[in-house]
């Protein structure tokens, strides 16, 4: 997407055997890249969350993979990449998809064919994530149009980022949204902040911006007013995981506003590009792990101060203990469709099988919850 | 309250024809008072909300009245007073309560008897709301009694600020959960954030901190997935406005965590004194005027820095909107029952009467929607 003017992915190849990524945790102040060059400047890249959102993890896991098999292309290796890089972040499913493919696809060369090998997969999964992510963009583009009404824009709420910062480029949530503006819709964001790391404050406002989309921030708790009130037409979010029959892992705050769009009656999507799903799972909420991240991200906030450095400072009284779950689960039912890169369908069971039946035969066999 | 071991109010007469405040946007960092000695002091205490709370509200434009007649006591003047203290705050029924009340019981005096007259009613108001507070929270703690199960910690919910920085002292919502502490049952409070001003991390967490009562705090977001996993077992909040039918204004995000409540079979009931009720209107959503607030305090987060200092850090790009809607609505369909100071009812029309029976007739010629 559009950065000062210029495309940019969120992640690289740097020429050198090294990758660049943006450094997300300075967004929106100031746009800084870094370079990593070994396995453990990806865990740490991730872990982090210099990169974040589910398809970038998948991505800079793969280059991960990469940059541990130039060190060393042996089998040993391969492994404690897999193992290093899986346990940077428990929740969004893409991370261990990735690292599966990688193990499969990589590990059946011979160690002296590896490194070039990893290089291409890396650079297919983020190729694979910029289609899926316009083919998305695509289906999802009909829901707005579907709900244009005379020249007003269409109010889109959405919650995080799941835009180009959380994917390698386009973003999913933000893809129908990109897709209605360059395609002169007029739209408009509301951008949940998200506490506690404000992704949608920080990140989706930022690339919004860039890409000159109107949006306005508001606090995590307007959504219910707004919605109450006829002021969001639609409601696009993604996920980090959603199970094989529509459950949906994302940021902390989402079934709130699943629940809240149910209550209203606007409709409430959800993007995926198809590594996404897991296929292994059915109730999420009982399933899914649920990171717990640590209570200073609930206990301080970063920002800019008036004399432009960033500055953390504490909100909370420094004897008050802070709790920080890091995802919710939105059960299926507050679902109102799913939007991924092969078209919209249901969230259940058999909307997903409907659209990628080639996990009907083994989803047959394997659980039915 | 106890605050480092001693009992404070939040507002009191210094005993010079003046009155003293707790400045609560110093909170939780540092304990600072303040002097009031005009009517535009106390006006500018409500509007920058250095008071805050819809019983303390009240209370400060009561006061705000004795400082305006102590400067000169004519009709001109009191009705001036009514008027700049009425425009500070939209939403708050109690300070209309208040102010009318002023009008009509030192309106009837000679001016040359109306400051003494003046300075009693409003240390009548924060005698009877203290007096309220604490028969709501005996009332409310058989809610609580009810919940205890086995040795475990009874799980309480709330939202914003309703304790005792938000009355002249107990608190609405929290007076329930002080009457339990108090009392010996184990309690835990899960404390709301409560962006955009942050009531619930800085002052609800640093009041129940200084009476010991444990707690946690949580982003907003986090509420839904608390109570889909079974760790809150009730929710208390309070109320700046209730209207006769029982649908409930409150910061911003009550109505999310009302909707959660709701989804997962948790008891939500909202603390009410009797002056926060409007007896004149009935649908909540449609009738109560919803504030709208500087976008800074969505835009802007203040807090300590690592140097001690109280910085405000912008966490949004400069170029990026912010709306700050300050409260929603919680429909009385999802109340599951309201704690006044005369006894439990139902979040209803007849549920309300039952209690307070005086405004039966006069509200069956009313607004009967």
């Amino acid at each position: 997407m559009r950065v000062d003017g210029t495309m940019m992915r969120t992640i690289w190849p740097s020429g050198h055997g090294a990758v660049r990524i943006i450094d997300q945790t300075r967004l929106p102040h100031e746009l800084v890249t870094l370079e990593l060059k070994t396995l453990d400047d990806a865990a740490h890249a991730i872990k982090a969350m210099l990169v974040r959102g589910a398809p970038l993890i998948g991505a800079a896991a793969a280059y991960g993979v990469a940059l541990a098999l130039k060190a060393d292309p042996c089998d040993a290796s391969l492994e404690h990449a897999v193992r290093v890089l899986a346990a940077t972040r428990p929740t969004a499913i893409n991370l261990r998809w990735a690292l599966e493919r990688a193990r499969r696809e990589i590990g059946r060369h011979m160690p002296v064919d590896r490194v070039p090998v990893a290089w291409r997969l890396a650079a297919s999964i983020c190729d694979e994530d910029v289609a899926a992510n316009r083919a998305l963009g695509q289906h999802g583009l009909s829901l707005i149009r579907d709900r244009v009404r005379g020249g007003k824009p269409v109010n889109i709420l959405t919650h995080c980022n799941a835009g180009w910062l959380a994917a390698v480029d386009i973003g999913t949530a933000t893809a129908p949204i990109y897709a209605a503006h360059d395609a002169g819709i007029a739209v408009h964001v509301w951008v949940d902040e998200t506490r506690p790391r404000n992704q949608g404050a920080g990140l989706t406002a930022w690339e919004l911006g860039q890409h000159g989309v109107p949006h306005t921030v508001i606090v995590d708790n307007a959504g219910g007013h707004l919605m109450q009130h006829g002021l969001v037409d639609l409601v696009i979010v993604g996920t980090d995981r959603t199970t094989a029959r529509g459950d949906v892992a994302n940021k902390i705050g989402t079934y709130l506003k699943a629940l809240a769009a149910r209550d209203n009656e606007v409709p409430f999507h959800v993007a995926l590009p198809s590594p996404s799903i897991d296929w292994q799972l059915a109730d999420g909420v009982a399933e899914i792990p649920i990171e717990q991240r640590d209570a200073t991200e609930v206990t301080h906030v970063s920002g800019r101060s008036a004399d432009g450095r960033i500055v953390s400072v504490r909100v909370t009284p420094e004897v008050s203990p802070a709790g920080n779950y890091a995802f919710d689960v939105t059960p299926a039912r507050l679902v109102t469709g799913l939007i991924t890169e092969r078209g919209l369908c249901a969230a259940s069971r058999e909307g997903l099988l409907g659209l990628f039946p080639e996990h009907r035969a083994a989803h047959g066999e394997g659980h039915r919850t």
